[in-house]
């Protein structure tokens, strides 16, 4: 395994980069690698940024992240030193079957893959983008207040602003410093977590009436005429079924959104060692220990009474 | 003004203590208090930490916090060094008409008032607890676990864990150090954010319920009723008038809590310059510009009509 100076080294051999993250990708995936990025331009190096999915809207307001494009036509990626960043292989970062002249990886997520000559993996980072940071000081290059909301927002949206497990001394610390280069944390908050339009949070509301609870399981639904209603998207829904975790002794919280008349996208979170990966699993999806998914088809009694058994079975 | 090292040298001089605080005590008055009588201790001063309200079930977590007592009866205070923590008067620390032997204020709140031999006040200090924490460093007493635990939970809960606009640069970095002394992000956010009880939650649905939106005003109540069905009890409200500030364009979010057959307890929140305050001292309420209250009697309809005709007076 390598390390912050070996990467640093690669860089400061190089001469055109090619940054890329993961497909779908959020705050920590954007931030690190628009921050990467602006070092690599303070030091005269060439690059490119790519993320095949493009940025969400939603973190339109990271700044740089225009840098971002989607697509790599027309470009000879032969000749270029590529990174991938917060991702470990060349599909997850929407690059299969490409060739590059070196290779490298920055990633915090713990991996069996070996792709990469360089290779700086760290499973206990809580961010990206706290490596990220680290490698810019080891370059040498001055933060400036773009790089600092860019790297404090990666740091920020992996840690849920501090709140999770993960957050480690050393990213309160990063942190501290990104504000005292310009980060203004009350700002990127607002940006994260205050942009919600009124029929997202209609539709949060009218989720919500539909919360029941039985033995800490806690199930909600959204159907497609509550969808249509708000006027909301799919992908306002994301973090809905994180709420009802704020309940004490709640064990599962599930969400089940229609996909169409008779199907049904299931999410899963659980707390402490309840696995809803094995229940999401048996239901042909996967996931995490605390976080899961999968589809089912039924009407919506039937679908939750399947889920609610198995639940039950796992608990 | 008096700076940390003065407060430092009236602790070094002092015998015997009374800490106190002020009524209604949240995660910052309880968690300074509590974290400076253990340092005290450690230099083997006697202290008594007291808090007229004693300390609400939610902040019980918090070590130390059984050592809060909420009576004085039979303690000659004549002779104790007082030091009064996050508010600046005897009335507002409920100890007014009380004698102490020599006095000090500790305090991040803006102030006109003069109580206090030794006053440290920075109102530009997000946290009382920050303050707490430099001035332990100055008296040289080794941070423990327990005290890294109230002094992060104190910063948290005055920056809404590091969202709010008042979070420095200086918070990040105390906060880095706390959790390097044994405090635990994740568990302090899971003990403050993830307590609910299921009434309480069920609470917070049906209020969400309620929900209208009127020229970028949202409106919420609570009767009486939802109240009773839930089993919630007024505590659990708080903070319930805050959540519709996630909507972008929202100027101001208003909730009507029920208090009896016509009366009415109205909270206001609001965002940037819009001044709330304003709108409840019209009403005979006040607060701050961004958070702000009053009470109203009438029946529901013409409570909410009053408060949209001032609010878009205001506006």
């Amino acid at each position: 395994m390598n390390t912050v100076k070996d990467i640093a080294g690669y860089i400061k051999e190089g001469g055109s980069f090619l940054i890329a993250t993961h497909i779908n990708p959020e705050g920590d995936a954007i931030g690190s690698a628009v921050a990467l990025s602006m070092a690599l331009e303070a030091l005269g190096k060439k690059n490119i940024v790519y993320d095949k999915d493009g940025v969400p809207g939603i973190y339109g307001f990271m700044p740089g992240s225009e840098r971002i494009i989607s697509s790599l036509e027309g470009i000879d990626t032969k000749s270029l030193c590529l990174i991938i960043l917060d991702c470990n292989d060349l599909e997850r970062a929407g690059l299969e079957g490409m060739s590059f002249g070196r290779t490298a990886v920055i990633d915090h997520h713990a991996t069996e893959r070996d792709f990469g000559q360089i290779r700086w993996i760290e499973p206990e980072a809580p961010a990206c983008g706290l490596m990220v940071y680290r490698l810019i000081k080891e370059l040498g290059v001055k933060v400036t207040k773009e790089m600092a909301v860019n790297l404090y927002t990666a740091i920020a949206v992996d840690t849920g602003t501090f709140r999770h497990g993960n957050t480690t001394s050393a990213a309160l610390e990063a942190a501290a410093e990104l504000v005292g280069a310009g980060a203004e944390p009350g700002q990127v908050a607002e940006d994260l977590y205050a942009t919600w339009s009124e029929g997202r949070f209609k539709l949060f509301c009218r989720t919500l009436g539909t919360l029941e609870i039985t033995d800490g399981v806690a199930v909600m639904t959204i159907t497609s005429e509550m969808m249509h209603d708000t006027g909301a998207s799919p992908d306002d829904v994301e973090n809905f079924v994180s709420y009802p975790r704020t309940i004490k002794d709640l064990k599962v919280s599930a969400l089940l959104r229609q996909v169409d008349a008779d199907s049904w996208k299931v999410s899963l979170r659980s707390k402490k060692d309840f696995n809803v990966a094995a229940v999401a699993e048996s239901f042909g999806g996967g996931g995490h220990r605390n976080a899961a998914g999968f589809k089912i088809r039924g009407n919506l009694k039937t679908a939750k009474e399947m889920l609610l058994e198995r639940l039950n079975g796992q608990g």
